[in-house]
């Protein structure tokens, strides 16, 4: 294989890149495979009715340790049960009562989109926006609030390691373009344009197995090669999510680069990413009826001028 | 009509409960409707595969004003493209660069889900258990988590302004049970088990047209009489939602119980409760192709212990 | 009187600058005026013991209305005795509980110091340091923490209204150095260098009289006019204080510079300013006996790269 | 030594009880013992002019590791030197720019004083105000704000590892009334009614020196010995601060009670504690000029209703 750096990495971009394919005003970049008729298909989808959240929970027994400045998120309650007992809801009348509550979160720090102002270089994001664009305002381009009206459509499941007889990958291992072709055809699942494709590479079943989360933030971590730029390009996708931090495999694979498919995919695909997806219940059902495209819908809060978004991604078999 | 107080509510309350219904362990309440029979019947129901948002922006535009503590969403930057220009991420090789963020909000601040924990009277919630279990520390029951495999189903629009040829419902206005079948029937839809029912006010729309959300929270609003409470349990829905703060008409029908359908609903038959959707938007969808019915998705945030939780509510019509 | 622009505001910043005067590594600036003997000399001043807080209560009744994203603090409980009651605190023994808690608020929505980072222009800020060092990360310079070791000395107050009879200076009162000297004169106080002045408006004593903070924050106010600027440098005060949201009056002196005397200041005097201080107990007790100086502390707190924090300073007398 | 359990908690309690001494009303506990008169004499107390402050930094290399759920200060800038290089801030005429930040912490995070209605059993607190009062709306007695005139008085350190010889004292070092006057016999200086006793144990210097807050929260620690109960209110001392977490000894001295010592002191004595104080530098400059007392000056942010404050303690020496 070709030794990759960061000219590489601008290379590829270009030649992988969606910018103007629908027009200069396009902040959706890939979701535009997601078509009215491609919605439809998804919807005739499911068979059981079965729904399945891929979100790990919100809270402070998440993955955060501190990278980048993220942390868990914070769940504090401005009104509670036991409020009421203790008589600090007197003033309310007869005896009727309420909680409420609030949370301060990294809007990465869990099950997440990443929109398309999360990552850029040579001062551009994707469409070539500039990024001066984004500042401590927000981003005035390419935020997460215009794909409100998303993520809905097929979502395909390849389970990695089910397929290869392993509980989880081992760190580090790179996701090729074969492998995930030799997966989905294992699977019996042909992957189509406009799919949402959702990765499972054991990882995070490993972290709540183990009950660490040691490394799970930006260390050594199984996920996709970034010679996967242009199958991810070629085939269409819509998203691509995985159950790491990343998606990308660590170490990346060039050193003067960090996260070199992110640059790619987000910043001249237009890909939408998905991360720390927990896709453990998913993959069991998957695997019980054999069956791993679905619906699915993922929508983001539309958060303005947001980077990223937490969600609650289901799956409907 | 008979005089309410907070005696009734109580009486209602006990008539019009679901509590032991679906065992003693049950967290779900009337999302128990939604069965995977119903979620299948709801794929079929897209015609046009066009997906449209339902949640309002979450920014400091929004509209809370303080009461009970609320404020609207705090987004913050955690990097950005300007520091990126202003060489603060020269420690990342290659000029890759990137942006985060993070936001600190009230759960019902915005669109959101009521948990069948945010009411409750008597030292008991949904499924009777005890109020004690919602401390600082989270609601140990009826949290919002425990809805994380949802809501998906049928979703049907009642934008009753539009039926009767107001740009909005004025304040005050109580909406009773004939007027909602009224409704239904001049839309020439039918209202089912397991159905999510967005009732349209044009509250909001009034808000948003007078560039004023004074009054909205807390204030005069019309809203689903609490006479709605055997309807709503008798026609076994999974959901309500309106596009006002509170759901229910204020003033509230009794002087001494605030928001005595909240107790009913949340509290007895254990229905979730939506507020503060923007429905314009699938509103004018709705009259266009005249479909009422619809495919309807809005994952809570699986926030471990919340009361509530920020949505972005997707129709796909 | 010379009519200013942005122009002039270049000028005096030139003219009435400190840049280098403590040697080119100094993020003090004119705290530097405050030399031990001064401190010593601050400490003889009391003659009742009496201690008086400057801090206006810091909650949600402050003055903050969304003026370029600020908000007014946000206290949160993480334990209550509510909690202890509903026995959430039971995994402590012996029956011993607690309470604990949290605050989210901007460093400069109340009572507070200004650090030198907090304002600049041409890309410097005091002492010629780049701006490009203040990004999402915080400030590597001049950040409120290099003045973790004060603020203690000699302060004095001049209380315009009072000598001049009124209950407070109307909105767009300018401020002149005459003011402050005839006002000084008056009390029979001498401003000497090394002091910190807090001028008393009585804006704020308006405000809560009024129970409305209506235009406190930005809108029209009484102080300093930036004819200051140079009776500020030459009487080598250590900081400047006032009961208003912004020390200087607004409207601003010149239409094209938004606080030309922060400017000036902050980033060439290296002027500590404090801002929103409730002065009218101190005024009280300085009417009383008469005594306009007093030993002053009122020490911010070290929150690392911080431009600005709040505080509860202290008179002495 | 008699065996302690939390009855004798409770009788030591009893006995060392200021319930009732300074009037009903009393919020200000041992504060009282800080006369005027004392205030005076603390005013006469320095020599050099020197100022130096004891507070830890608060940044995110903070000492929490999320024990109840408590973590480092979240700083986060809503306007930066770079956002006004990428143009954000345009808006403002004549090239003129600013900072701002926020601040997300945990009141007892980092350096602070426990407000007298932080700790508490058997439904009271100290004045014997029930429990109730303290709900998610903050504390209705006993809150920090109650001490906003105050914390300036006469500070005395005991620099106990200094005066054996050691770097430090060891984990689990149980500190007793005599090893306290020990110690201020050695340094020379006496205990006087109305100090502010600042204890030092050596624990953060070790914690810097080896780089990690391992433990250092809720962990084995040196400190005071629940038998100081007696010392510490017949001493008529207005406050006590520790350099460690809790001030007190860990392990605890008796099973059935944590923070005995605590319980005693905040809730019958009503005895201000302060913790993760920041003493080596105010301990290298008493051992440099042999004076161990000095002015000390800490106000606590009067935040409404807050239980604790982050403080920055000045020794003025």
């Amino acid at each position: 294989m070709q030794e990759l750096d960061a000219r590489t990495v601008r290379e590829w971009g270009e030649r992988y890149s969606n910018w103007g394919r629908w027009g200069e005003d396009d902040e959706l970049g890939t979701l535009n495979f997601i078509t009215p008729e491609r919605v439809l298909a998804a919807c005739a989808l499911p068979r059981s009715g079965r729904v399945i959240s891929c979100a790990l929970p919100f809270d402070a027994r998440g993955p955060q340790a501190g990278l980048g400045g993220r942390y868990n998120p914070i769940h504090t309650m401005l009104a509670t049960g036991a409020d009421a007992l203790a008589g600090a809801q007197d003033f309310l009348p007869g005896g009727f009562n309420y909680a409420d509550d609030a949370v301060t979160m990294p809007l990465q720090c869990g099950t997440q989109w990443d929109s398309l102002a999360h990552v850029f270089y040579d001062g551009k994001m994707y469409g070539g926006r500039d990024v001066r664009l984004v500042t401590s305002r927000g981003a005035r381009a390419n935020s997460i609030d215009r794909i409100a009206n998303g993520v809905v459509g097929r979502g395909v499941l390849l389970d990695l390691p089910r397929t290869t007889g392993q509980p989880w990958l081992e760190d580090g291992t790179r996701i090729l373009p074969e492998h995930l072709d030799a997966c989905a055809e294992r699977q019996g699942v042909a992957i189509e344009p406009g799919d949402v494709l959702l990765v499972r590479t054991g990882m995070m079943t490993r972290c709540l197995e183990q009950k660490s989360w040691k490394g799970y933030c930006g260390g050594p971590a199984p996920g996709l090669s970034v010679h996967c730029a242009r199958w991810l390009f070629e085939r269409e996708l819509a998203a691509v999510a995985t159950d790491t931090w990343g998606v990308e495999v660590i170490p990346n694979e060039t050193r003067d680069c960090f996260q070199p498919l992110h640059m790619i995919a987000l910043r001249n695909t237009g890909l939408l990413l998905g991360e720390i997806f927990a896709l453990d219940a998913l993959a069991a059902a998957c695997a019980e009826d054999g069956r791993y495209a679905f619906l699915f819908s993922a929508p983001p809060l539309p958060i303005t001028g947001a980077v990223g978004s937490p969600i609650n991604p289901l799956a409907i078999k």
